[in-house]
């Protein structure tokens, strides 16, 4: 089912996502519930198929986290199961009127949701990305080739193999797994006339080597430098608890807190409450001048330290003046992604909200939240921080486009 | 006026595009208002500048519709100020909600239409691109660096004078003009921290200069190959009419058509009335083999002519079999931007309006009509044909993103 040859299979590809986009909901939907129950009654096999990948990444040395992330067991492949069936149960919105006028020459224009085309999903080692990006591509109507990472290749080659048995004649190659080698996905970021989009679901090394290479338009998933700001008349124990669920409850995602800047005038107050609170976390904590001057035994912050994605139990604590000093901070040093204010005055959490340039803005509540299923938009394939086409989590709606309907009788232009 | 040191004022205009977004729409308009008065109050001096580079450009030989672009006089400055007073008309629809929900949890999402933020605007030699572009940027809530051509310089300087006159302190440097180097121009392409999205304007080499060199979102109006398929139901008076308004009313714009697909059904009837007609308006006709056994006087159409983008009186005309062909047909040839099907037959034009994967289709009108004001959206900074942000005519909303503001009481994530 490995399948080299992908300049003969693009085209294929392109002219199917045409028949893909046409599908109504119920179509797509069907098809989805054939591909859960497709990857259960081949849980045999994708389960043969991943313990030859696991052979192969212990002979290599693979670390434990390694493994655990290639490793599937039966409970996984009914969670993937059941990612697929919840996927198909949300709306995709395709086929929907966005907008609708009529010109004063009696031209009818429609603005109508529409699939974006073929999509590239770029991924590591979690063999489960194959159902659930071949899901959310189908149920957005888009065609998508898929290129799993070299170590997954058994395990993802079984789990396409139901997928593409779950597929009508006419959609048959519109989802397509790519067993090739790196040199070669250099190759396929260029074919900018049939791929619409990649979007590299990894670490940062994948995302930039896909960053340098594509010649086709990415949507991606930056880095996650989220800041939380305890303003002056904020209430402390929900700063307290808002601050430590932002580091701690999960500290290796892009919507943890990496910075906290707490008000001057309560820093007094406030940084001794939170101090305890992070030292029973284990939270190692970096401070500037100011913070130290309260907090004296912690380590000092370096430049470097505000713009750094910890992704562990880091964080660095700065003291601001007022909230044009926290705003100014953050448009600086956050990436654009989940900021946060902790106040009880409504004038203060508005300048912050309007001010502060990110995806997400919260006000009393953790940065946590920025999470497509957190929004009730359900499964997503990201959380992007750019600032065109979609900002924030990227679920079925974000990987949709729209295309102008134009109904006349025979308007020419004067 | 003229400013080279743009690392230094890139971080400026970054802090001023936050107070910009802030602004509401009746101070943005007053603005937009002063900045009109100020076009024709500076009358004098923009022209006596625009003399200037005249002269320069007759030196340097310059063609004479390079210097019809580059040309202004009292009619010219009038009509830059009343596309100023025009954009001041349009609603720009920041801070509009687009969405709004609450989860289970008591948060409320709201997602809310904002300025994308800093946009760089690279054109050519027409001065009047430097009001128009400040415009649209200011009424969209986005600063600007705008890079125009530097056979304009003097005009463009001038102009520029006459608009920052006009800017209130504290958004003085969100408009920026800057007077540098090709090669400084590929330094701010790098600019990723400061500026978020390149929109050039002007012809092709100016576009992929842009696309090769830029590390920074480009929004940008590629080619266009536009179609006009004839079906066999179709009113063949009707097709006359827009197959030579799209073609000859004003052959160098993207929206022209460049071929003419024809129902093989209607083929010996439509080709010898679409032949008189674009024999009279001097147009070259190029045909298939199909075509010529019907038109035989007429060249042959060559494999490249049906990706050609002509921009002038040249036409070619293919025969096609079917509604299916003539599909297939554009999804490969075409440019993706404005696609017309003429047919009485409304499931004919429902399958071309579904199936045909452009920014823009048409059934029953010319392509002629893809254009902001033609759209009713206003003025534009251009059309697109990419598929992620805009698609078509790009006009204020097209200029804007949104983020969402998320309201808690103090939640967190268990």
């Amino acid at each position: 089912m490995a399948i080299t040859n992908f300049r003969k299979f693009l085209p294929e590809i392109r002219k199917q996502s045409v028949f893909l986009s046409t599908l109504g909901e119920s179509e797509k939907n069907r098809i989805l519930m054939k591909i859960a129950s497709n990857l259960i009654s081949s849980q045999k096999r994708i389960l043969k198929a991943n313990r030859k990948d696991l052979n192969e990444a212990r002979k290599k040395g693979k670390s434990s986290a390694f493994i655990d992330r290639l490793a599937l067991d039966e409970n996984r492949i009914r969670d993937m199961a059941k990612g697929v069936r919840e996927i198909a149960r949300l709306k995709s919105g395709i086929g929907e009127t966005i907008g609708k006028w009529r010109r004063p020459n009696g031209l009818t224009i429609r603005k109508m949701r529409v699939p974006i085309g073929v999509l590239l999903i770029i991924y590591e080692s979690r063999p489960n990305v194959t159902s659930d990006a071949a899901a959310l591509a189908l149920k957005s109507g888009n065609a998508a080739v898929l290129r799993g990472g070299s170590d997954a290749v058994h395990s993802n080659t079984a789990i396409f193999k139901a997928i593409k048995k779950s597929l009508p004649a006419k959609i048959k190659n519109a989802v397509y797994f790519v067993n090739i080698p790196r040199d070669k996905v250099s190759e396929l970021l260029k074919m900018r006339d049939f791929i619409d989009v990649v979007i590299p679901r990894g670490g940062e090394n994948l995302i930039n080597a896909v960053v340098e290479n594509s010649a086709i338009p990415i949507l991606y998933h930056g880095k996650g430098v989220c800041n939380l700001y305890i303003h002056e008349k904020a209430d402390l124990k929900m700063a307290v608890k808002i601050a430590l669920n932002a580091k701690v409850q999960r500290p290796g995602v892009c919507n943890a807190i990496e910075n906290l800047l707490v008000d001057r005038k309560i820093a007094k107050k406030f940084l001794p409450m939170i101090y305890d609170a992070f030292r029973k976390e284990n939270v190692e904590m970096r401070g500037d001048a100011e913070t130290k001057k309260i907090l004296k035994n912690i380590k000092r912050a370096t430049n470097s330290d505000w713009n750094t994605e910890y992704l562990e139990k880091i964080i660095s604590i700065k003291s601001v003046k007022n909230i044009s000093e926290a705003v100014s901070f953050i448009n600086i040093y956050g990436s654009r992604h989940s900021e946060a204010i902790v106040t009880q005055d409504k004038t203060a959490a508005a300048i912050f909200l309007s001010m502060v340039d990110a995806a997400c803005v919260y006000h009393n509540a953790s940065t946590r939240f920025t999470d497509g299923g957190q929004f009730g938009m359900g499964a997503e394939i990201g959380i992007s921080n750019q600032k065109l086409h979609a900002r924030g989590p990227v679920g079925i709606k974000e990987l949709t486009t729209y295309k102008y309907v134009i109904q006349g009788s025979g308007q020419i232009r004067k």
